[in-house]
């Protein structure tokens, strides 16, 4: 099987078919599709592209027409996976990671869903008289990208994270998908962190457990579609299997040659798509991260 | 002939091949190809879907490696082919008008390019004393685009005009196209002004001398290609002919079918290579419309 | 009486003192204080340097510790008061008219309140199968400022008001103020329109019923004081009348002396004062021009 | 003596005249002014609230007037003097730290530079096959402020300057001054770092040798006074030494009772003077730590 370029596991799960160590569930809840792919097989993990872990995936049609019911929706659903996954927030509190380039617009998701997150952690260092006993520390960062800052990604949170000792860190990073049906429109949260060449800005280095010494949790909604992997696509749909690998290749070969940088595929409202979205989940982040908190009490703070 | 969805007319009349009053001829100069359609016949330029006019195309692949050498070759031949067009900038000026929605990144050209326009009629209007005699009045709008204020372009630009009364308008558009080799790398300059349905914001109405009342010369450069063109061109290329309509027009529905509004293919650096195509074309204007000042005073006054 | 720089004209009631036509009258109303300043006398309008008219300012300091409830109340109040002036909305409906350069920050009120403001005239005019009865026609524009476009303000919104022919305008405005506690915590409504030589950027001429032909409403919140003035009344208030004009004059002429362009004051957090109060402002005009529709339905149609 | 609130090391030593080990002097160079400060005793840097040792400042009063020749002369000098501070910069390299707040536009001008910075680090690190020998490897970072990130900016550049190991760090950052005149059309070199309370967003820790392990250079622009300050010393320079200090600090407490947070003084113009500066302050940055590399191959690798 040749790979197929994407971020979403619950797709690369599905072309793949039956694999020891893979299993794909799927279900419905207030209007939105959950598909979960829990990967347990270290062979199966390889061949997938994608490291051993659990994948959620949270899809609604009804975010493209960008629905505030089902934004809504949503970013409750995100809400409770991330609890989910991140166990207690205790004393240590957590620390949100803004994935990718603000300057690029489909790779800005991480960097702007940053800015809409409810940063307390400074309470609890300084201004300890405000602080609400149902608080919960959090801080925030958007460490930008290596050709930008020079400086790994994985290199600077692994400096930071080690100094600020959050209990847990939720990475958000702009992904890339297969069908254009989920740009916009899926959200994926998975336990297993950021794997090395996922992501719109194609991360160097893995952020993991390993790599950060916490736990950490990935939150990532697919922006774009490579425009090699769509041209593939479509071709296999509608030539049939007889066509060869040769001229996949070859048109592949001609697309890429474009120049510089890849191409891809967003709607053309991506702007505001992103915008939408940063939100979206960024509610969900702050409900995760503060339980104890109301909704109006959450935006109240923040202003 | 089925139609291709494209702004450039050098890529329609290619396509079509050998009509009457269909007149293509190409040169490099500078480095840059230079390809110039002239468009004489009206049922051929019907078929082509490009009102009767003169198309001049200017390419540069080292644009797209963000050369700043091949931006200033850019600029001074964007020049001159816009002075060539507006003859002689009498007393009564030029505006010049960004088409597009500023918020929306691959349509943004306009307004980008708009804000490093040389704006000078504010001079002539209120400060007379500073006016030098070597200046000419400028103006310069982006009108935005109906989805956004409610207002058709036409309708108020044609207002506008009409109080102004400058003696020529220059509008700035983003295109489609049909290669992506020409993304970000070509610039179409045309004496026909810009028609309806064309631009990535679809504009709805014509912008020429029988709407507005005065020449219009329009300059684009296409920054997408629409997916469903993309994917039929490549699947056209491998599959050959024998691959019907009815299957590529599926191919075609499911694309769209991924939500509202339509999917494009960018390259991922878009964001910066719409800022300096934007710097890039507004100096070609510039130049065009000031030709008694130089560069440096140019950007002196800009400052 | 040397003038005071400011646009409230409850400021420069209040400082006059006694004047015939001239009637100021206080209340609160759920946590707002408002103020009404009638100026009937044509004489007593010009001495003040504002035309004859009513004048309605609400304040809540709340609003500078960004409260969202007191923003709430303020965009309510603010949609009464502008409903009460526009009258009846009928089928020619409104345009709503940002001032202002988008690109200074205390200058780009008008142009952030026009980007939240819900705009329906295009389903009118091209979409008529999605036209809900309750909703009003509804267009926006942000004209830019003449330094920038090299047209005058009034000139452009002439002609596209008397071409699109709506039964009234809001005009929105950045203002200064002589009190600094009035800095993003006041908003003023008025039934005359801008006058020449008020606004953070100076608009020239005046936007008004004899200029545009249809009702002018203004909506104002200072977010500015000059410094000269601010310099001025901390001088006065400290030292006393004995210090001479002279004095006074020769201070300013220091604080101006300091480069091209005016010096002024504001808060700090200015960019997110002027993001909150675009958005307060915007939701009142929003209820005022969409009498019908509830405050979920509109933000709903903007999504 | 009581301070005055400046980050001008010329100002505060001005106002304290003669003291022991504060030695001022003044030139003018290629229409520039230069004042240097050498503040050699302990005690008098505590007295003047200013760390011991070496300030320039580099003033044009025709940067105001965004004069782009004043701008060129001045990057040369801020190159000089950085060159001359840093010393050789070897293999290590160096790292630029943009202080202050994106979002704040007085703030800015720190993240605003480092954006302009050209940044070759990964160069070194990844594609060693493109490195020129003349290069230095530079890396560049913004890390926001306390307030948007709960994060100390001392403790996430600890951590990050441990691990990267630069052999330099030179910090850029938005300042207060006395003086109106110098907004805009000033800028301090000095040898010194970056100290508790300093700069428009007030950092709370020393950023120097001592924390930081390495030599920090922190370059500065002046960009507001606070109006406090401005308030003081207009008063004073009217009203004569007889205005007692109480009568002083009662005017401040009027002022600052305007709402949380200070009531700043800018130009009007102060978004447009901030890219102007970050421009100037990056290419004197650049040209200091890539001494072998000609301002145009500069400026074509950061394309």
């Amino acid at each position: 099987m040749r790979q197929i370029r994407t971020d979403m596991a619950m797709e690369s799960a599905r072309e793949a078919g039956d694999m020891p160590g893979v299993k794909v569930s799927g279900w419905e809840n207030a209007g939105i599709h959950v598909t979960e792919v829990q990967l347990t097989d270290p062979d199966s993990a390889q061949k997938l592209g994608k490291p051993v872990g659990n994948y959620i995936t949270l899809e609604s049609e009804a975010l493209r027409r960008r629905d505030p019911d089902a934004r809504l929706a949503m970013s409750a659903m995100i809400g409770e996976e991330i609890a989910r996954m991140a166990g207690e927030i205790g004393e240590r509190g957590a620390m949100v990671v803004g994935l990718g380039n603000r300057m690029v617009t489909p790779d800005a998701l991480g960097p702007l869903t940053v800015d809409k997150i409810l940063v307390t952690r400074q309470i609890f260092q300084e201004l300890t008289q405000y602080a609400d006993e149902r608080l919960r520390s959090v801080c925030a960062m958007a460490p930008g990208v290596m050709g930008v800052t020079g400086i790994e990604t994985a290199e600077m949170l692994e400096s930071i994270v080690r100094r600020i000792r959050p209990g847990c860190v939720v990475c958000v990073d702009a992904l890339s998908a297969r069908s254009a049906r989920r740009i916009g429109a899926a959200v994926q949260i998975c336990d297993t962190g950021i794997q090395p060449g996922s992501g719109v800005g194609n991360r160097r280095l893995a952020l993991n457990r390993e790599t950060l010494g916490v736990e950490v949790i990935a939150v990532g909604m697919p922006t774009v579609i490579y425009a090699a992997t769509l041209a593939r696509d479509s071709f296999a749909a509608a030539a049939g299997r007889e066509e060869t690998e040769a001229a996949l290749e070859q048109m592949e070969r001609e697309l890429m040659g474009a120049g510089p940088g890849d191409m891809i595929v967003t709607p053309r409202e991506i702007d505001g798509l992103i915008q939408d979205s940063a939100g979206m989940i960024a509610m969900g982040i702050n409900r995760a991260l503060q339980p104890e908190m109301s909704d109006s009490e959450i935006l109240a703070m923040m202003d």
